[in-house]
């Protein structure tokens, strides 16, 4: 590790990356292998947890997530832990009372996270107020962040808004989350100027490749004065994912934004990490190259392999052109949300149905009912009164924080999994996933998980290759 | 397309795009139907013939390159078409007399080709100075190409005597052709400054990809002063590949280096080649996302995929590393050459002699011999005393430049042809060839041409799937 690094590199291997490219579904005991390796390199942070990683956790390898991160947490001595935290959705997918939230982040800090991201779908800063506070109280990194999109309301102004309240709030850091590759070079110099002339925090840039931007992106920010970027291992990098790694390192080397780190170390890591990918190759989306689609519609990367895979299951994949149009149409009805989990769910739910029913909100799903009644916060804008009409007749949006109207949940959690929940931690797993999470539980104690199995390409191919027409 | 684009934009899809990413396959046929889209874009030039085209077309494609040229000059009236030539090489295997190299270069001009991309493996200017002056006799745009490599003696002073020693020849525009992906951004800086203050001819830079730096590359290019970039669809943009062309546009929209070419309308060219793509799947590399172990080996992508195909029929895929690793000493025997068509070859085959036989140079082909006899030019810097008396013995090289030995050709090539070739441009595509190009020129007259067959992806992972694991 470099004694005075002049940027800060987060690695997102261990989590957004394979989100990004094999659907989340990498196993722990395929990161332990590499991780000495990993912490020995001197990233700033190694984003590790959180985001979608608790929730295949638990649906799809049939593993504890908070087993996975005291593994990590002893396997990286020497590293920050990062993780992706949705405030106070924390990683399910509603609004929890404040008492879960501050139990979730207590025991994620407990249990290894050094670093907490934590982001809001609506940039509705009272939705990230309580996970912030709870950070800090348990002496970790808090970063408040900026949901990144492109709308008529979200210009830099709105942006430095959001980014004054997360510092008012003891943030240490601002991350600008641009998780659809929406941002381009020159809105990084605009916003990243603005912040910094705005914000006293340091800044923390996370980009998605999607759109071909991404590296270009992370140049600007830096000779803008950010100092924070978000890399990924050229095993799971570009694409729907982020900047490779190794290509930043080489990119900035010897310049005044020299990161310090060693491009060899970091390629052993990728060598290793090729070779795991390979085993997950089942997960590997159709869509997982440049796609600059998404400067129109806003689509998130991961976002179109959900949507590609619901209408594979629906035998409508020719559909996928006509629900991306549709997609910006519904997001704009609601107010022009960005799409990040669990709004680009909501939309991309409702502009399936749209398309497929053929008449728009001839079907509204419960999601946007309750967006509508403000159950997920504020709207950034006006939302489509006809379309809301439709969707709540003249029922009354709520206009607190939604969380206000909960009452303290733990206890009763605690009481309905106690024939299951062997921990605190148990407890939080039922709580983010009422139904999964029981159920993985209660497989934990018969001894009866069953890891969703992985298909062998070997095997495939051979038979494939004894069918192929003889001249091959 | 725009009035006033500040930027000058040439798209690769139909040449170095499918080099890339599907070894040269992709046919005429797939190429004509969305011609009338990409000649509307406004794209300074569309790269469309040359490098390892005309090969790929006699080898392979059992298609008439010549006439291939005459189909996308008809489908492109409004583009100027762009070829790669190697110099002396032309597009063969050799060095040849300066009358093939003038009926070649007129026969192009003559069929449709307006911008001529003119580089030589070793950087030696002799071997251009013939080819450019046929270009601009012609009244066609010849554009002098450095062939970028990195290495002790190749620095910024070098580059800039081969860029003036261009401009003297009377080149209209001076490329820098980064084919490994070794430049980077900062690199870029000092090459473009050097060559903007000291050559008085518009620059084109010409990234791939390969180690995730080219987009940043062409950013820092433009910053500096060049007006010409390199870019492909995103279809088959990215890794060996090139920055995506949406991409950069999109990067650049709205700034000092607007490209003014409409994203909306490359979309639909590579929704086309999307399609395209998928039928040549069986020409993919393994090795095609981003690699920065090129900067440690200077190997270009598609030399690597080459290496790999090698590799795989002797049944040695696993000694690759190995391959890697011994490049750049074979290199530093040879004067440190660029490694380029023929000069990667030539490499590449004498690396994987010395690591399969399992001592260097107890093997030597005959083309290294060849090399230390100063039959393709000269080194850039000395050689290994030791590795040329062990090739050569004490055999005297020639220092004049190689074509000046060679007798004038064309007579005689007509003669040899005459049974078999039709017109000048089957004397030319015979040169090229003299084996596969007779056997080819035969086939045509016999009518027994055929092409190598396409395997059909669905049939194939129809028979996989009737034998996939049941809980699949
Ligand atoms: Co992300
Ligand atoms: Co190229």
């Amino acid at each position: 590790m470099s004694q005075t690094p002049k940027v800060h590199v987060t690695e997102l291997v261990l989590r957004d990356g394979h989100q990004c490219h094999i659907a989340t579904r990498m196993r722990t005991e395929d990161m332990l292998p590499i991780c000495s390796k990993l912490d020995a390199i001197g990233f700033w942070s190694l984003e590790a947890w959180g985001g979608a990683t608790f929730d295949a956790c638990v649906r799809y390898l049939k593993e504890d997530p908070w087993e996975r991160l005291q593994k990590l947490r002893k396997a990286l001595p020497n590293s920050r832990i990062q993780m992706l935290l949705r405030g106070q959705n924390l990683l399910g997918y509603r609004h929890y009372s404040d008492d879960v939230v501050q139990a979730f982040v207590q025991k994620s800090a407990d249990n290894g996270v050094d670093v907490f991201r934590v982001f809001d779908a609506l940039n509705d800063t009272r939705n990230l107020e309580v996970s912030i506070q709870a950070v800090k109280k348990a002496g970790k990194h808090a970063e408040g962040t900026i949901s990144y999109t492109t709308s008529p309301v979200h210009d830099v102004a709105h942006f430095v808004g959001i980014a004054q309240e997360l510092e008012a709030m003891g943030s240490d850091t601002i991350a600008i989350k641009d998780m659809a590759g929406l941002l381009t070079p020159q809105a990084t110099v605009d916003l990243v100027k603005a912040l910094r002339a705005n914000v006293n925090l340091p800044i923390h840039i996370h980009s998605h490749s999607t759109s071909g931007l991404a590296s270009m992106n992370l140049l600007r920010a830096l000779e803008n004065g950010a100092v924070m970027i978000d890399t990924c291992s050229a095993a799971f990098s570009e694409g729907a994912s982020h900047p490779t790694t190794e290509s930043m390192i080489a990119a900035l080397q010897g310049t005044e934004f020299d990161t310090g780190l060693d491009i060899a170390a970091v390629q052993e890591v990728t060598a290793y990490f090729r070779e795991v990918r390979k085993k997950y190759w089942q997960f590997e989306s159709e869509f997982s190259g440049v796609d600059t689609r998404v400067l129109l519609n806003q689509v998130p990367g991961g976002m179109i392999s959900n949507l590609s895979n619901q209408l594979k299951e629906q035998g409508a994949l020719d559909r996928m052109d006509a629900v991306l149009a549709e997609i910006p149409l519904v997001r704009k009805d609601l107010g022009y949300i960005p799409l990040v989990t669990p709004t680009s769910q909501i939309v991309g739910t409702q502009a399936v149905l749209n398309v497929m029913t053929g008449q728009r909100y001839k079907s509204i799903t419960n999601e946007v009912k309750n967006y509508f009644l403000g159950q997920y916060g504020k709207a950034p804008s006006a939302v489509n009164a006809e379309v809301k009409k439709l969707a709540i007749g003249d029922a009354e949006p709520i206009t607190c924080r939604p969380a206000d109207l909960l009452t303290p949940e733990m206890a009763k959690l605690t009481s309905e999994s106690e024939r299951f929940a062997q921990s605190e931690e148990d407890v939080l797993t039922f709580a983010m996933f009422p139904d999964i999470g029981k159920t993985f539980l209660q497989e934990r104690i018969a001894g009866s998980l069953q890891p969703e199995p992985l298909l062998d390409k070997a095997a495939v191919n051979a038979s494939a290759s004894r069918f192929a027409p003889s001249e091959f």
